[in-house]
């Protein structure tokens, strides 16, 4: 193993840098040369093929500590279903291949989600390509690992939010909504709101009715606690079970605005005034936390010890504080939602927050 | 004068604690008494009046380095036009003015926004109270004073966003448009874009085209420049000049969702890609930055050394470095819009931030 | 179990309010009472006893975001070798058996180091006192627990300080030192200097030399790379072996000034400019991040609930990403400190990062 | 004017790459080529003049949110008495006048504090070099400008680290001594001080006594507040106005431990235990503060609008909100120290903070 590809895939996240670097560092270590690819498959597709080089004075300095990823990414890169500039779709995939090799490249490792790891998976069989993948979401949905790079980061941000919306909350006696990130998985919405001290959090695994958040912040009230935070999954859905959707500007109907569907409701049917906070992409690009460096750093070197030992098709994972590597088809064929049997569902039964169920 | 009284009315921002705190500290010096008043105007017109007396206990430790404010505020307290429980409008002007006597004060702090000072310099007149103000509001649109408490981390909170789009933005090659907060001036927007490197920033107060925004964002693709940061304050309107309105969750229509206009037509009439934030009430609640704790510390005490000294009516301003005080009626009579022949509109054009009129 | 008490222990640290905010939640589902003792044992010792009856106003708001400790707490509290007024030692257990039992309690939660720990399990054992324990230190050198509360919240606190030594680091082409706390293990500096990108980390668990020390800076010099981050260990000693002591301003001797020790060391050696910073006290009091909370609030459920069982003598822990609960005796035997063959240290190994043994 | 080189010189500090990024633009506005100079005078010694053509892709992106300097600097870059490798100290101006003229300037702009700018201005002189100064020192201290750039984000690092004190403080009823940076001049510890809260603040330019700090304390004590915040510069003298050295590594004496001066004094004569915390190179690396941002980028305009406007020997200064500039000379023969008569120091006697004098 002389020469190796890195590549970011999929949605931006904070600790992709982290991971770069740390691959740099243990792949010089071997003596091999490290190449990076840009914009995810894109930069296999264009020719010459867009990369660089990767040396010490890139990856030194502050590089490692910055959000968003310094060779770029895409999430519009499918190569079996590729969007040409003329509109029309094809299958790219041999081009893909071709790339790699036109890098000479010995190994490659793919940063990314589940998405990106199912393509990359095709590519590899395909094309006989040595390849090793690093799990990154924000969204801490990839199976087989309990920690993605990008997830801690996402909850620092999000729980910093929720300190925020607090001050207002109690100042003004209000209910402050907070619509977080979280594809299909409540993950984001369960430790942002432990963290942050919410009254209630909804998830998509656990059913909710609008009366028993209403009666959760009756029962405050009795207290003589007049203000609460409501931290809610953008994939939750109506109490009806349906998908409120939103439609963006670029025509596309995507997930989102439950968080003003639950303020409608929860107006109409109670005298608590709510305020909706929708934090989106502010979450993705925060500096990563030190955990995000950490998880980041001890994936980078597991990773190129993989390839360095020959073993391909697998992706690494953090299971009971350890670094350890799974096959990529258990990884992508397990998306990981909450479980309701896992601890911070008990937490917040025990602490008294409203998390559904009834 | 032996006993005042402190409130904080409006939308509720950082520094107010500290403003508080600074208030106690000064009054101490002149032995008076201070009664703080819950929940602006409501504590006033509640039977008992809702207040309490503030000590070195509750004022000390880390009370102050927080946002919010502990009294408590309200943004629906115009006593002239009161909303009661009945939803009946109803003029309370009259219990509020019995309510100050009843505390037996001889002097009124309001820290309050140009709304809540017009209706407490009526008051003031009706009922012949001993008022002095502080401004306060994240819009810095109070006449009169260069600068009012919740400014400046609003605009530190926007930056800090803003930090974060750009890694996405970077790594995605796509425009990120952040809508910040700003009633009918552009001061967050304009501070925050230079501070954060916006591309565009978009005010109320300068004419703007989407073929102008496109223009720029083309001319940095020549320098090889695929992303961008866009600034746009809640109140600029369609190029059309009409307002682009959101249905709230509460039933009534409010400014916003111009971020969204703007997506849409970038992406209709360029190759662009564009995501928007919200930013939303974050930019309130945070801990106050250095700078508005300093602005709150210099103003509670000129406002107290005002009430010592019998002038009443006046608010405490900030001018050329120093804390002055001004008639009430020049500041509320004067809205303080982004001046285009101000130095940093200068900046951004020196910069070459696309920021309208043409 | 109707009433119980919880009291703060040692030195203070992130995410205490958060440990007492979810036992009183949690004490609330069994219908409880709950009482907070004042500083540490020294409420139990003065008379009458100094606590605090806790109500959901108190913990409610953003008390539990805070760092320290709204009960306060103190490190010169050992009732059995305690030092009176009058400058003499003395033996103050059974007065603090006595103040157990005034309060009425039923049941006792300690939340401490292990130092705290000893001793209330001894007063427990002669008082046959209820009681389980919650670890904190920032340290993370308790036994039998991966995660001590505190410790995430210190390492990031120090990861942002390397972050801003990196820039002057670069700017200035020098190496810069940071002391980080950690008595006698070395978890602080290990983590941070893996999140904050050190190139060399010393612990207390490692032996080193100053000539592997140059060795790495001389190394990093051929890649171009003219700038460095140490991060050291309060705890480390010089290459001897020996303590590297100073004497502080209350004529005690304490640990310390190994970083000035390795800035003279190397400047001595070689040609490379060191600056040292002394980290000290910030990284005690900051605000808890997202990590520490949740821990927090999963160890108050726990420790409530060993309490309505019966459970006592028992510290709660976190293994396996779990909430458990481990004999005291087993946890205050084992000083945890940084294992050789713990994955970080591989990590670092790895990286290429100088953490000594050579 | 066709081409212009850009150097920073002195201490780093927060807003440097900021300033070059608003050089940059503003230069490409009048079509300039801008040349950075790397490490100070140190890049104009060296031959070939060590210099790198700038670009937008270098200014582009996240740069100039980061704290230091990416062209380096240097503070041992006297050439009038230049310390060359074999150790003698020579003079190297005309070394660094045809460093200038090699890479065919026609003007430089000078990023540094007055002991740059005296360097300087004595080359200009010399050389007929084309030059104009942008003030920047965390100190605050350069004359004739109101801000210098870092001086806004220095004072936010050692805010939050009062914060962080705070909690430790109050949690064991400590007095915490937070030493800052300020070469000669109180600015940072009197806007530190005041934003975070410090019961005693001492500065350069006031006189004060250990029993005057031990009094404030014990009337905070009558008031039942038993924990405390004491700011002190680091050139503050001891009460009898001597220095108190400390003993750096490189064998240099230096100002400084007046923090460690100040706990063995109040807990010699009182019963007050006090911890030392001295903050050092932290407040230099931060990230710009939103407002650093701005000065940095209104100051980089009008530095280059000089230039292209042949106004040569000035620096641009900050005056009652505006960009101003005046003559080097001016700035550089006013040595800028807290002024017992500026608003500040009224506003910390109001609060009745102990700031000397008595």
């Amino acid at each position: 193993m002389k020469r190796i590809g890195i590549l970011t895939s999929g949605g931006d996240c904070a600790g992709l840098n982290a991971a770069m670097r740390s691959i740099f560092y243990r792949a010089k270590k071997y003596g091999m040369e490290v190449v990076g690819i840009k914009d995810g498959t894109l930069g296999l597709i264009q020719r010459p093929v867009n990369s660089i080089e990767l040396n010490y004075e890139i990856v030194s300095g502050s590089l490692f500590r910055e959000g968003g990823t310094f060779l770029g990414t895409t999430n519009k890169g499918d190569p079996f279903h590729f969007k040409g500039e003329d509109g029309k779709y094809s299958d790219v995939s041999d081009k893909i291949i071709e790339g790699y090799k036109l890098l000479k490249l010995d190994g490659l490792i793919v940063i990314g989600g589940d998405g990106s790891m199912k393509i990359f998976k095709k590519l590899a069989d395909k094309g006989k390509l040595n390849m090793v993948a690093i799990p990154k979401t924000i969204d801490n949905d990839v199976g087989a690992t309990e920690n993605s790079i990008g997830f801690n980061t996402a909850v620092s941000v999000a729980t910093e939010a929720l300190d925020n919306l607090q001050a207002t909350a109690a100042s003004h006696r209000r209910a402050m909504i907070l619509q977080v990130m979280g594809r299909d998985a409540g993950h984001i919405a369960l430790n942002t709101g432990i963290a942050g001290g919410a009254d209630v959090i909804l998830i998509p695994e656990l059913p909710y009715t609008i009366d028993g958040i209403i009666k959760k912040l009756n029962e405050m009230k009795k207290h003589n606690i007049h203000h609460s935070l409501i931290v809610v999954a953008e994939a939750v859905k109506t109490e009806q079970g349906e998908t409120y959707m939103i439609h963006y500007a670029d025509g596309e109907k995507r997930l989102g605005g439950i968080g003003d569907y639950l303020a409608e409701q929860i107006m109409k049917k109670s005298d608590i005034e709510c305020r909706v906070t929708t934090l989106g992409h502010v979450q993705r690009g925060a500096r990563p936390t030190a955990n995000d460096r950490i998880l980041a750093s001890a994936f980078g070197v597991h990773a190129v010890d993989l390839l360095a030992r020959g073993k391909f098709n697998r992706m690494v994972a953090w299971q009971n504080r350890h670094v350890v590597d799974v096959a990529i088809d258990e990884a992508v064929n397990t998306y990981k939602v909450v479980d309701q049997n896992e601890g911070l569902v008990d937490t917040a039964f025990a602490l008294g927050i409203y998390i559904g169920t009834t």
